[in-house]
């Protein structure tokens, strides 16, 4: 913090520069300069927005003083990383480049980063950790998954001495409100998209959400913070949900689930004891996203439209879920500026916050699943189909829990939920009943959480 | 931490004083013991249990290895706090004395405490909280309220920046059970209290927990986080469940609502800036505690038994909710861990984490709640009754949105839902309607969260 006496700032203000100026940008510059006399009374920090960099000047930024929006404004960002009169930067640009050189720049002239990147956390986390540490300076990033949702701090500090087994999320807004609106709507799932689009939750071009690239990288943040290791957005198995029809999710209802699009990141090593686990280099870890069936009393069932949450089970603190607006302006500037207070806080203690190693992981392969699992299959409608079909799971070690054949005719499906099962056998057995001649087509293949209902 | 060179402990290790070895202590303690390695290896800090002050040397101690646990323990609790071979102080006593000159002695002697005492917190927080700031030592009490759910984080640092508007929470297992077999099963409160009591849920004397007690202490905590006041127990307008009965959650269904006992507290002043906010010297709230009927579709209804979870409004985050463990040894000592980590960090790095000053509140009383309300009255089943009673209603500026007989004859009731109203006028409506001839009894009142239906 400065000490010039000629500067009109009292030396106790912490002086923050903001790369990027969309729109958690905007709400963040909003929320301090609106809210710098109550956050002081609160919590005995002075914040001031000294520098924003934007790419282009002559954007409007709605709910910004436009005079003194100017006065703070530049398109060189490199500068405000490097100015000794910022004492913080906080990156909401995006992508991997140029944040990526900006955040190492200000911390290796010792500033703390405040970052929102989701895709740049997804892919070089290792690297910026690595920098933070060795400059001694905090690297928080909060805002970077499931906007207003403290995700990062419940696993980094409130969970800190926890053996965590499990993460489940729903940590993509649109493809929740799809689902929701299928599931409650009974509409298909170009009808709940094209209103997505229409509301302006889902994109022109879909892809990114639909498609769980976005779910993937924030799985990965994620796991990296719950297991210490360095996950990539591209180390997570994904599916998406295209595919899921109206009459998947009918049958799910009739079942007492709801389908939705879900992260998934566990532990697969369970040691004997604290002892071995500590030795152990290698945490061996699962990540995966993929359209789920849910039991319709699991707290992530009633998880509705565009909200996200994380459900976390824990060794000793059992099950908790976090839930909250996933995105949007406000709630994720809101999660920045915690970050914000907190490393203010820590610069001014001369501290800083926790860090940890992060271990290359031994990731999992999806064909090492066990899961229940929901098929169904287009057959034709004659005598000895069923026996034929059910032949084939058996070989493939696959049990079958029920079987319930819907439509007649060039309509037959048969629709399966498995026992318990290994995936690599559900996808042998898939690619058996492809080759049958009485099946027509391999309709919908969909994971299904939770314990069986008979409880074997 | 300790330097002395003929003790075979490394002068790195943050040695632990447990006060209290109840279900959380034996818990916490195990954890620590088998769980030491690992959290080392997680978070760089090494921990050990060294002494550990029990009332009862004879009591079995199921978990604990009795020669580790024999060398460590002693009725001598005042030995522990200002014993110079400790480093951080655990209380796990309960109850106000000798908790509080326990913890105090700890504080002035520099040593860090972790409390998981509701009662004390919910009483003497003020007092604890500046002593804490005196000695500049961390105070940490995540413990003392919902167990596992990391409440007191949330509100203290994840949201440190934002203006907290509300906190709506389930932050009693016991009367949740009940509410929940009562609901799901139809079942009367008797019942399902002997039902919770066999099962352990509920004590042989259930006062705590029935008639909110125990809820209106953890919202006094919260509260005090929240609005940075200096909220006590006794400040906590408080109902309980006891009056519910099967046919009012059954009504509540039909009209699509869940009946639970809710912990709320809320800012009653909404300040233009923030500037005006910061001078203002006394934050306005209302705490309450009361059973009340939750639409649906809210996230609180689908709490489900002996769970907790505490929803959060804030002006920027908009809605957060965080679910979990209310109670139960493993999942509190969990939260004690999380706190005994953050000040060991602490201790590391030579600081200290946030305080906030306390300030008295304004304290706004349940008359001025406004609030949608569920009455019922049994009536004599005559021409006339209804205009009388609406009469009664109108008189009082208390409006109407539906009204419903249900029985016949000497079972006649009338069950009404009312547009917002201000509760002194509702409970000057009530003491009305119990002094005309045809009203015989007045019924059940419940407050009902959320918007009008119609949307008005």
């Amino acid at each position: 913090m400065h000490v010039s006496p000629t500067d009109p700032t009292p030396d106790t203000v912490l002086r923050v520069g903001v790369l990027g100026c969309g729109n958690v940008g905007a709400a963040f510059v909003a929320l301090v300069d609106s809210g710098a006399a109550a956050i002081s009374a609160r919590t005995g920090i002075d914040l001031e927005v000294t520098r924003i960099a934007v790419r282009d000047l002559a954007r409007e930024r709605p709910g910004l003083d436009r005079v003194a929006f100017e006065k703070r404004v530049t398109t060189d960002a490199h500068a405000i990383v490097v100015d000794p009169e910022v004492d913080l930067v906080v990156e909401l640009i995006g992508g991997v480049e140029p944040a990526r050189s900006l955040i190492l720049a200000a911390l290796s002239s010792k500033k703390p980063v405040i970052s929102g990147n989701k895709e740049l956390l997804a892919t070089n986390a290792g690297e910026l950790t690595a920098a933070a540490e060795s400059a001694g300076v905090d690297l928080l990033f909060e805002a970077s998954v499931a906007g207003a949702i403290p995700l990062v701090r419940l696993l980094r500090e409130s969970l800190a001495g926890e053996h965590i087994v499990r993460l489940t999320g729903i940590v993509n807004g649109t493809t929740n409100y799809v689902l929701t609106r299928m599931s409650e709507e009974g509409i298909g799932y170009e009808e709940a998209l094209a209103e997505a689009q229409a509301l302006g939750y889902a994109e022109a071009d879909p892809t990114a959400d639909v498609e769980g690239y976005d779910a993937a990288a924030k799985a990965a943040i994620l796991a990296g913070i719950a297991f210490d290791a360095d996950v990539r957005a591209s180390d997570v198995h994904r599916e998406g949900i295209a595919g899921i029809e109206a009459r998947d999710i009918a049958f799910a209802h009739r079942l007492g689930y709801e389908v939705k699009l879900l992260a998934v990141a566990e532990r697969c090593d369970r040691p004997i004891d604290g002892a071995e686990r500590a030795g152990d280099p290698a945490p061996s870890v699962a990540v995966r996203v993929h359209p789920a069936m849910v039991p319709a009393a699991h707290p992530l069932a009633s998880v509705r439209g565009s909200f996200n949450a994380v459900f976390v089970e824990g060794d000793a603190a059992g099950e908790l879920m976090v839930y909250g607006r996933g995105a949007g302006g406000r709630p994720t500037a809101s999660a920045v500026l915690g970050d914000v207070i907190d490393a203010a806080h820590h610069l001014r203690e001369g501290s800083r916050g926790r860090s940890a190693r992060r271990r290359s992981p031994d990731l999992r392969p999806i064909a090492e699943l066990h899961s229940q699992y929901y098929l169904t299959l287009d057959v034709a409608d004659r005598p000895g189909v069923l026996a034929a079909v059910a032949s084939v799971f058996g070989d493939h070690n696959v049990s079958i829990r029920s079987m319930e054949q819907t439509g007649l005719n060039t309509e037959a499906r048969l629709v399966f939920i498995t026992h318990m099962a290994l995936e690599a056998d559900v996808s042998a057995t898939l690619i058996a009943l492809g080759g049958l001649d009485s099946v027509e087509r391999i309709g919908s293949m969909l994971r299904v959480i939770g314990p069986e209902p008979d409880g074997s």
